[in-house]
């Protein structure tokens, strides 16, 4: 009896297990074609379940062709178990082209040390799941099924869904951004949006400003798209002037890359003055700026920063990615380009060409979210807990951590430039066996070469290896403390500092 | 009072208003730096609403840094209301790359005739909203939620929802696909799907073969990466056999592109022994293959067809591009790729850096909608209601239309080349006036020049306007009938009839 070795479980529906069995029976050859099942009397009766779950089943089946019942007679496969198959191979590694392979070794997902459970790990800037208000999400989710129903399953638009447009444009409109000859692309998360502008507005080869460190996602899009990247040197007020206006009348760049709200990995707020300098100097050159307003909202003390796209007015010069993402429901894709109407209008044939448009149902529930005021209550809860890790982070990098200097005015982590010339990654294998992982600095610079590896000896003859030492940044760590515990954050940077001073002598 | 033109509406939180209104006095110019504002108690009185809101956004605008409350004094904006601007204009038509340029050029959202309210259109081949069966997607929404809660919040995983990749894996299975060394990488749609695998797997001036016709979003994407489109002919039963060889063997092609459960545009469905054939010679010239699985649930009455990936048993040579939203919530953008565990690993990171990964929410209800069972519940309802459309439209065609050949087993759409060498796009000049839409057939043929237009005269002188007629396929159009009503099929397919008459005499 073909029913014999079929157990039914309570998670499906039943007579979807009697399809997926008979299925399965024809395709391991144990059911021959022609060859003839139970009634559904014998099967309800044999498995005893209801027979209007057989019939179902058999009627499913029938009405797909793979069984067919003859009146009076029975019920019979009509379909050939047999599958004939010509195996052939291709060597894809050898098709796979610059572009992907780019983007594979650069994965940082792929490249970097494991998290591994139980670890003390500052490698994330995400924030803690534990205050996401999951009941008003919840409300929101109900609310955007109610009001839209069928229309998020139905196709969307490649824009965005209006009424997210809309409030994202009285977000920009709040930060002092003129919005006239404006519009807004939404897309899934500043990744997105940063790869469409550049792969619409770049060729291979073409020059790229940004800070030094910057954004690692921006420069493995950029580098996957074979661009070329100058790095200009900060200060703690943000991008140096003089390096900037000589890097600008050298280059002759495409466009510039900043995060001035919040540069990543440095924490470094450029304020008021420092922008408005950047962005003249840009304008002199004119070169367009694409300005990333990363984790704008998440300024604990300082007065509110309009962002450079403010100083433009009703200028197209400044192309402003978005995205709440940084601070709120990571898992959401959903951020925005601001730019010129023209260019938008492109930008959306370009998203069309992509995938069509982003998640409608994110998208609504997302806007449900906003308008019913949650962010604020949420943003002004999760600034105070996150302000008082992050100076709990100060104190004890104050007392472990032997360093050039410190940046990072809040936000979800700081970044440091260790003393002495000590490299960051022979300090993270150290810490990895102590089980405390962070993020190397170097990954945030433009460097060619990236494998060199070399040992020397300490004083006392204590062998050190030496990795990527010849790399810009290799002396400098990101600590990302927004999902750490108080208690793991003072063992953690304890242990950091006592591998330093291992490697300091 | 700065407060005597606001206006409380009932929709959003008060507090938030209140904030919104101080924010836009600041930005306004009315509230200037250091000007005092009426206290809580005050501004509730006279807006007569409790203080509490008030207070908050007090607070909230306080936290923020736009105000300050100096203790017994009051409250007093403190920032500038000016905001100097320096405006700069880029010219972004000139900074287009040919990437963009293509995709806006071959957007035909942008170039084709719009649908407008009222029409009888056969424009799309989406399915019928009315037939979505939403209480069970709600529940699946609900039950997504209730299991996964914060982590649909959290970063997911680039190769999208596990128990969704696993239901895909049995899916193909079911379809006596071999899985061993094959893996699946969650995308947002088909569109996503082949952008991904063509990005990372083709260069410029790359060959690729593909049927003819073919979908044109295909088309457009391979045109944006500048590969070299070359369509081999088909007859009723698939690829002609003799011109694939040829093309195979002249053009050492890097990829053949096909739809054969289900070509887009004709309908016609490859069977299982020309299946054999074609991928035998794909084989035999070592050209892999990238086959679209579209609409194979729509298959109305012949037995099921396994997928050409089915043949290639244990080797890689198939990459099989999945998609149910074709037939099933367009809107959730959720597709797959199948292939070669290794090169589906490189594509991880291509998904990585381009959107980081498709929407869990979507992907979570997704998959517990496909669990319940009520994916075969609705394909089994959708089958007859569109089965019974299907025959109406063949009626109705035979009555009405004089064509040389019309093809389509079933699905959402038929495919007719007309009589007499009539151009499909003057008659769509001519139907769109009578309010009836259908898509022009010219757009699923590699056509290099796309905008001729001659003028001829009809034997007495009626003067016409031929658009195109150079075009592969200028006498063709596509008939999509999902979202149509059987009335509007009945008037729309006469009115068709109808203008070929007054066209062809």
């Amino acid at each position: 009896m073909i029913f014999s070795n079929l157990n039914i479980n309570k998670d499906e529906p039943i007579y979807i297990q009697i399809e997926r069995h008979i299925k399965q029976g024809i395709k391991n050859g144990e059911l021959k074609k022609d060859s003839k099942l139970p009634s559904t009397r014998e099967v309800s009766k044999f498995l005893n379940i209801s027979r209007n779950s057989v019939i179902s089943a058999y009627e499913e089946l029938e009405s797909i062709g793979v069984i067919t019942t003859k009146r009076g007679i029975g019920t019979f496969i009509s379909i050939e178990s047999e599958n004939e198959s010509y195996e052939y191979n291709v060597d894809f590694s050898k098709r796979i082209n610059n572009y992907g392979t780019t983007l594979k070794k650069f994965d940082i997902i792929k490249s970097e040390l494991p998290y591994k459970k139980g670890m003390i790990s500052f490698k994330s800037i995400s924030p803690e799941s534990h205050l996401f208000n999951l009941d008003d999400f919840k409300r929101s989710l109900l609310d955007a099924w109610t009001y839209e129903e069928a229309n998020l399953l139905n196709y969307g638009y490649a824009k965005g869904y209006k009424p997210l447009i809309d409030y994202f444009l009285d977000y920009m409109r709040d930060k002092r951004v003129d919005t006239n000859n404006k519009d807004i692309l939404v897309t899934n998360g500043f990744t997105e949006a940063f790869d469409i502008v550049i792969s619409s507005l770049t060729n291979n080869g073409d020059i790229i400003l940004c800070e030094e460190p910057t954004h690692n996602t921006a420069l493995k899009i950029m580098k996957a798209y074979g661009l070329k990247i100058i790095q200009v040197k900060m200060d703690k007020e943000g991008l140096d002037l003089v390096s900037l206006e000589n890097a600008l009348s050298k280059y002759n760049p495409k466009f510039g890359y900043l995060i001035p709200s919040y540069n990543n990995p440095t924490g470094i707020v450029t304020k008021t003055e420092r922008r408005k300098e950047i962005y003249k100097l840009f304008r002199k050159y004119s070169v367009p700026i694409i300005e990333d307003g990363f984790n704008e909202e998440l300024l604990y003390s300082s007065s509110p920063i309009d962002p450079i796209a403010s100083l433009c007015g009703t200028g197209n010069g400044v192309i402003y990615i978005g995205s709440l993402s940084k601070i709120l429901f990571p898992g959401l894709r959903i951020g925005w380009i601001f730019a010129d109407d023209n260019l938008i209008e492109t930008l959306e044939s370009v998203k069309r060409g992509r995938n069509i448009h982003s998640s409608f149902l994110d998208q609504s529930a997302f806007f449900y979210y906003l308008k019913s005021g949650a962010f604020s209550r949420y943003v002004k809860n999760v600034r105070k807990y996150y302000r008082d890790k992050y100076n709990l982070v100060l104190d004890m990098v104050e007392k472990y951590i032997p360093y050039e200097y410190i940046t990072g005015e809040g936000g979800l982590h700081v970044f440091i430039k260790l003393k002495n010339n000590i490299n960051a990654r022979t300090l993270l294998e150290l810490c990895y066996k102590d089980n405390v992982l962070f993020m190397p600095g170097d990954i945030f610079y433009e460097n060619s070469n990236d494998n060199v590896e070399f040992h020397t000896k300490t004083d006392d003859n204590k062998p050190i290896t030496h990795r990527k030492k010849s790399l810009k940044g290799y002396d400098t760590f990101r600590i990302g403390f927004g999902r750490v515990s108080d208690e793991d954050i003072k063992k953690g940077i304890e242990i950091i500092g006592k591998n330093i001073r291992l490697l300091d002598n």
